[in-house]
């Protein structure tokens, strides 16, 4: 029959779009892949406005076990809902060619995702370069690849917005990240991400969303509430930009 | 009162949040930006849907005559729609900017845009560089601000989404966008867009897709058939993205 994967939006139970509740209620099984982002809300909740039981998919089940999901898709109408849009991480690719090779019919319903909707910061879309993402580090793991990407960036004179890291029991904070990021230069000294560089904090975007632009040991202090977090280094600024951004001040 | 600010997705009346949907139901007054994205069907169907009329909104009025839209919305509930997600276009940033001088409460409801949507070609989405958009070459303007721009994205392995022109009267094709950018390739000949690189060629996004990946002497010959198309050169490839690749010949 069909697959559906459905980007079901940012905030909440309210954000998934006709044709994707549609095919929810259509569905005859509903997951939810549950460890790339999170809703503002629990998944009890989609289930009583979505009237549909819903199995929370794992990194486990998605990587490793996905026939679960793509062998009740063979023979039934299947929902596989991803918080933001579908093709936000890798292994959903791997999900759609999987379900291709085994003829299932593929149905892709998009929403927006944190890449699209951080525009309401009013840096402009197209002059973002490559993403990148800041993970907790451990103690041997202290991986640099998020402050190499702002600096090519910053290079380049393009914005640089960092994902930070979600994990089961915690997610980084804005405070967080710029204290990794500092501790990342205190060692490097290549003057890419110093006290003083102005950045924009910003939290829960597509929901009830704080943003702040200040210098990041400003930012340090801030208290910007309920995950999820991200931030952004501004490269070369237009007028327009630059007016929005002082809005954020 | 509020001015709505809508993402109304890609392709059809149904691609709107249900959130999107409440606002336009509450609202008094309801605008269309319509110049720089169409949907796949006319805005008779979206009014029909949403039981609401509603006044297009072209780039002069949004541009120039805002005050229009704004003036509304100090005392009503002002839903502005815009095709894709909100702030795909600076201007949008103006008009929110605007509000907020004004007092009037700004509430902003995302949908997917091209610029996520287009992770179903398989391509990892925080590998793209910065977008570019290619204009129709006139007499006395025929920029190359796209051919630096994918040259620039070769050289740090990053992927280049192109966006082609949308005329009042015409949209670009794919076939159209390989010709001008193999012209600019003949004047400059720096190999940065020869006839033997190797690109994706989209059309319809969000809705009742074609994807195909080939040479560009190759995809000039192919018919995407209805609009809007775009095309992507891709960087240094992952091989889960050549595989992905592949499955588009």
């Amino acid at each position: 029959m069909t697959l559906y994967m459905i980007g079901i939006g940012l905030n909440d139970e309210k954000d998934i779009t006709l044709k994707g509740l549609e095919a929810v209620k259509k569905a005859s099984y509903v997951f939810l892949e549950n460890y790339t982002s999170k809703l503002q809300v629990p998944v009890e909740k989609l289930q009583s406005f979505y009237g549909k039981k819903i199995v929370l998919a794992d990194r486990n089940m998605v990587e490793k076990k996905a026939d679960i999901i793509l062998d009740k898709a063979v023979e039934n109408e299947v929902a596989f809902l991803v918080v933001g849009d579908v093709f936000g991480a890798t292994t959903h690719t791997d999900l759609f060619l999987r379900a291709k090779e085994k003829k299932i019919k593929v149905n892709i319903i998009n929403n927006a995702s944190i890449l699209n909707s951080i525009g309401i910061v009013g840096l402009e879309l197209y002059k973002f370069g490559k993403t990148t993402s800041l993970p907790y580090p451990e103690d041997n793991f202290k991986p640099e690849t998020a402050y190499d990407v702002i600096k090519s960036n910053q290079e380049a004179g393009l914005h640089t917005l960092v994902l930070l890291d979600i994990k089961p029991d915690r997610n980084m904070t804005v405070n967080e990240a710029i204290k990794i990021l500092l501790e990342i230069e205190h060692k490097r000294k290549e003057k890419v991400f110093t006290k003083d560089v102005k950045i924009v904090g910003c939290a829960r975007i597509g929901g009830d969303y704080k943003i702040k632009y200040g210098t990041a040991s400003e930012l340090e202090k801030e208290d910007f509430g309920e995950p999820l977090h991200c931030i952004i280094i501004p490269g070369k600024l237009h007028f327009v930009e630059e007016e929005v951004l002082e809005t954020w001040k």
